[in-house]
């Protein structure tokens, strides 16, 4: 029986190539189960080894087929994929399943997975880590992670990756977007896709214009045309890829990079803990006690807030 | 000399209608000097007389236009506005001056101040509640807040006022993007401002017929078409705000939001307390230590948190 195996089994399995195994170990940190901290334990220690590339954009920009066509072209032996998609409905509902729109563009030997936020933004970056950590310990790679540029969260969830492939379409208006939605400062790699319609080259054109503004030294974030749904492009964008890959690897800047993702991460994560203990706090007894003292004005909102603290922390004083 | 007074004296000037000493005061909580807290503490007790009428919306819709005319068709003694505009460059520079074009549509006797976000959303959050207090207090009445309704910060803002106030201008889009934004649920009164516009009956027949969806028990929000800048429809629109202060005095809804407010805004400050907490860790030796071990693979960032949350807060057991 799989689901009485230990961690330690599953991943050996997971390695041997067993989906299922690898499947479960997936679940276990993305449900936080009791076995997620153990498994993520075991996956730091192991992990380090995979490419990990993040492929982000607006919606409708094809970055699903980009993504497929990526786990196919890179050669890896074992090539995973993690849909991260909050806006998708139809990811919405897929979160064990394997995503459906993908199936025509992968060939049988990648490994597909979705993810859905399922409430907090903030518990998603946590989880997230943790899968693609999961993915490159089993043996993976490349982990291509998929999510939209929309916001904040899905931002930093791309910025995650070693090398972060950000999809315009043409037309100003998508690189205005991108810029906006703060795209542009996570990019290595440019795709402009469906570069079969007219001003294609105007997009790319905007885009060097942007890069000449103001890039970030060491690196240049190359611009590829592609037509994701026809293929074309797809082994140029791979190949400026690996070229990122290796800048990385040459320089220092693998090793920065994931020294800073880990102290994001730590950051976030004990943010979301003490949020929870906030939570915990205000309803408590305490918690009801000095918010009806508030309600009567005998105290205000910023005083309660202080005792509260000082009674989670051990009182380090005031902080207002 | 003014500034050598204590809280107690400057409430006591302020609320003889000294607006340098109602300055400082809000000079004071914004900058959560020394004596922050006892202002605010001062400002709570006293509190509560006014009424706080929320104006918010999309850029370029005239929300500044519409709140300096409400100051002065409210018949109120002393109106007090309070502008916040992240976006707004004008506001940006303006913190402790008052807002200049403001200033032909309001009366000599409305107090205006603005307040601009400087860093941290979540320091705005709960620096513009301590402002609205310390005017209520101080015996302004009604107190207007104006913000720009763009992002879940703004939002929330906005909807710390008794009455909220929502301006859209005619064009399905607007609406839209109010809707999107998460104004049709904060909004206790639609003002369709630029009335003057062609499809301005068509902006309002769109909105009832979102409110027809889904609007909440107990109050239906009404829809007026104002052109602010001709001063027509202030008159109507601040008769529905009284109608919506009444209808909140009457049931227990007034004691059940501030109720509500106090308890959000609670909640708000213990998580700033405790990033601020959180930051202090990770910059701390221990927290080097950790993130050195995470660096090596020797445990995950998951157990890397919770060994400094635990820290913390004396060891309530893992997080992850």
């Amino acid at each position: 029986m799989l689901s009485t195996r230990s961690p330690d089994e599953l991943f050996a399995a997971a390695r041997d190539g067993n989906r299922r195994a690898l499947g479960r170990l997936l679940t276990m940190v993305e449900r936080r189960d009791d076995n997620a901290g153990l498994v993520a334990e075991r996956a730091h220690r192991d992990a380090g080894h995979a490419r990990v590339v993040g492929i982000t954009g607006a919606p409708g920009t094809g970055k699903s087929t980009i993504t497929g066509r990526l786990a196919v072209v890179s050669g890896g032996d074992r090539p995973a994929v993690l849909a991260i998609d909050p806006s998708s409905p139809l990811t919405g509902g897929a979160i064990l399943g394997d995503r459906i729109r993908m199936d025509d563009h992968v060939s049988g030997s990648a490994f597909i997975r979705s993810m859905a936020t399922r409430g907090h933004a903030g518990g998603l970056a946590a989880a997230v880590p943790d899968a693609i950590r999961v993915l490159d310990a089993a043996g993976c790679d490349p982990v291509i992670v998929e999510t939209v540029g929309v916001g904040q969260v899905e931002v930093s969830i791309a910025a995650a990756a070693d090398t972060t492939v950000v999809v315009v379409t043409p037309g100003w208006g998508d690189a205005v977007q991108a810029n906006k939605a703060g795209l542009l400062e996570v990019a290595d790699v440019f795709a402009v896709n469906k570069a079969d319609r007219p001003d294609a080259r105007g997009a790319r054109r905007d885009l060097e214009l942007m890069l000449d503004l103001g890039h970030r030294g060491g690196w240049r974030a190359p611009v590829v045309l592609t037509t994701a749904n026809r293929g074309e492009g797809i082994e140029e964008l791979w190949a400026e890829i690996e070229r990122h890959t290796a800048h990385l690897r040459e320089s220092d800047e693998l090793l920065r990079r994931r020294g800073r993702r880990h102290r994001d991460e730590v950051v976030n994560r004990i943010e979301l803990g003490l949020r929870g203990r906030a939570r915990q706090i205000i309803e408590s007894r305490s918690g009801a006690a000095a918010l009806g003292r508030v309600d009567r004005r005998e105290i205000s909102p910023g005083a309660a807030a202080d005792m509260l603290l000082n009674s989670l922390t051990g009182g380090a004083g005031p902080e207002s």
